[in-house]
């Protein structure tokens, strides 16, 4: 087992962890109505192409363009009217030279007609005759077959999570199921013999379990099922049989280690019993969440996080989260969209060692935010509550300074 | 009813009509540990401090503070060991003067101690006797009673969308039950003659139905319970007997009208005529999304959207989720992360209107992003899976150049 004070930085560890997890992802297929948030677990092609007619994009008349060249507002074309286009069904006339159709948006191009003009540019000063203002190009205002998408194309990756425009996407193919990844179980574990639940009176000496539901929430987030197996006794026969009914129920085991030293290292000792490679990581240079510990056994993966809610959740968040995007198949890279903000407040840091540090951001009264940084030891779970975004000061820099712009990234809300 | 081209700007337009909207808001209480996501009914006030009696933050040794003034490397002071703290109990001794206790991180500090000695700073060199090497003040490495949250403070905001951090505050206060607002109901109406459901075969002319799926996800998203209504037959009577049993049955009924003409105008007469104000905005200035409808009547909210999935989509982030956030007691303001990208186009807009354009975000070679817009009718569906994010122009530019950073507004992923 690595030392514990071999810390390595946290891209370091987590990348170490990654490398080490099995890549096979389990699938199933649902409703495409349920599917919001899944992710793909195999390419998405197209049945057919969409559209599968001519539509007009405007109300307007359905022409040949041919016919409109020259067309403006002095010397208007004059067009017969054959027919209006009927919505939802197939025009059964086809329009000859010199003649036109009224038609609707979304509408199906009569046969014979090749373009729309738009509906303010035209007038019908006489019944069965309409006057055209200015000329249109073939295939102006109407979506050709194929336009959106060609029979057989791609049209969504694996390892893409479905939000509301995909699901309208497969819906408009007809694509009324898909097939996803199966969202991983990850199993909860709290550890700590000072540690009640929550719905019990704590005895003087006795704090109640926060981890197990600030872990279950965050892993619902990141698209899997929390299985909670509460609080552990600090106890090596107890924990080696919960971690055991974890690892057979669960993809993913996470224990919040009881947060004193002994605790932490009956933890590690116990993940690294599982199996091969065992603990990879034990200790990882940011603060807060030094005591993290990544493990791989049997195709399980492990993780190990402090016992303090705040240093709980912060790490989750560095490590839980991108597992868990593994192993839904999701990309590794992910777009981090953040706030500028201006710091309050000096902020020292250790070179070497990664920070996140949580901030209060508010709009500030001279225009743009300012972020203030919320102090307060990792135990205080309401130091999070307090804060609505998180700040990263990178190993290479020995602080941040007051005024200076940082880029906040904004907890779910 | 206001004229069709008497366009408002999507701000002026969205104000107008929440100015109008009941304020009233249904509670609900739920279990605390299925209350990620939703919003506070009320302020939570602390039933009682956190925590309830001073614990150490760190594993080491507690003294009375005074006993160590001068201790350091070369000069270390010695204390008796009393004993150990248990974990999760009260200690049943009390620590005299030149006396110390073993104790671990959250445990209870003993009667007579009022700091922590971490153990790095300590030797124990012989049995009963344990060297301090390094001075404390008063209080150090300690959490006192309260330093989390006094007792009767407001821990949590009413309006405030709970958190994993929330959640884990209300755990740690042994409040597991909580006050939130009822999700609103959002009735979802598709119209159209050409719109067919998204299992069944279109015959030629006809489009499978994407916004009831659509915007069931974005309601969702934002903390509405969506409730479809399935496809209305563009009628006057079935688009009234439609709107009349959502009305019944939700806070707001949406209605993607079919997207010519005569079948919005429809829409708004259907929403006029449903009581006291009625329709209060009908068109927006925007792009996409000109033919949007705004109406209130008998406490219900009302919003038709165009027909165009990708207009409908847009339009209902613009002027859907907002209503929820008002209906649910959120506050208006949101911080709204986005993430700067490169513009790789020149796109022009017409000054006085806002546009809303679809891009592709992706790393650039040269580091940082670059934003490609992603142009296709807004019949296009998947115009927008293909995009990541929407970049806004504003009503007074006339266009963006090449080259610029834009701030992106990434989808949620």
């Amino acid at each position: 087992m690595p030392e514990f004070l071999n810390l390595l930085p946290p891209d370091d560890a987590l990348n170490k962890f990654l490398d080490a997890l099995p890549t096979y992802v389990e699938t199933e297929k649902i409703p495409t109505s349920q599917a919001v948030g899944r992710v793909t677990a195999a390419p998405v092609l197209s049945p057919h192409p969409l559209p599968e007619f001519r539509r007009s994009t405007v109300d307007g008349y359905a022409v040949r363009a041919a016919d409109t060249h020259g067309a403006n507002q002095s010397l208007p074309v004059y067009l017969t009217l054959r027919d209006e286009v009927p919505m939802g069904a197939t025009p059964d006339f086809t329009v000859e030279k010199a003649g036109c159709a009224l038609i609707h948006t979304g509408g199906m191009l009569p046969p014979g007609t090749d373009a729309v003009v738009m509906v303010e540019y035209t007038q019908t000063s006489r019944p069965g005759e309409v006057e055209i203002l200015r000329s249109v190009a073939e295939g102006e205002n109407v979506i050709e077959i194929g336009e959106d998408v060609s029979q057989g194309q791609e049209v969504i990756p694996q390892g893409r999570r479905l939000r509301a425009a995909e699901i309208g996407g497969l819906m408009a193919l007809g694509m009324t199921e898909v097939l996803v990844a199966r969202s991983p179980r990850v199993g909860i574990l709290s550890s700590g013999d000072e540690v009640v639940p929550p719905g019990q009176r704590p005895a003087p000496g006795q704090v109640r379990d926060v981890n197990t539901y600030t872990l279950s929430a965050l892993v619902e987030r990141a698209g899997g099922v929390p299985l909670t197996y509460g609080i552990i006794p600090d106890t090596r026969e107890d924990m080696e049989a919960a971690v055991a009914k974890a690892k057979d129920e669960c993809e993913l085991v996470v224990v919040t280690a009881g947060s004193s030293a002994s605790t932490r290292d009956l933890t590690a000792e116990v993940m690294d019993a599982q199996g091969e490679p065992g603990v990879l990581v034990h200790g990882v240079n940011v603060r807060p969440g030094k005591p993290t510990i990544l493990a791989v056994a049997e195709e399980r993966a492990f993780i190990g996080l402090p016992g303090n809610p705040v240093s709980a959740l912060v790490i989750a968040g560095l490590f839980v989260t991108p597992t868990l995007r593994a192993m839904l198949g999701l990309p590794p890279e992910r777009l981090q969209p953040t706030l500028p903000a201006k710091l309050t407040l000096n902020l020292s840091s250790k070179t070497g060692r990664e920070d996140w540090i949580p901030v209060q951001v508010q709009p500030s009264p001279a225009g743009g935010y300012h972020a203030e940084p919320i102090f307060g030891k990792s135990n205080l779970i309401f130091t999070l509550a307090r804060a609505n975004g998180l700040i990263r000061i990178p190993a290479d820099a020995n602080g941040l300074r007051a005024g200076e712009e940082v880029a906040v990234r904004i907890f779910d809300a």
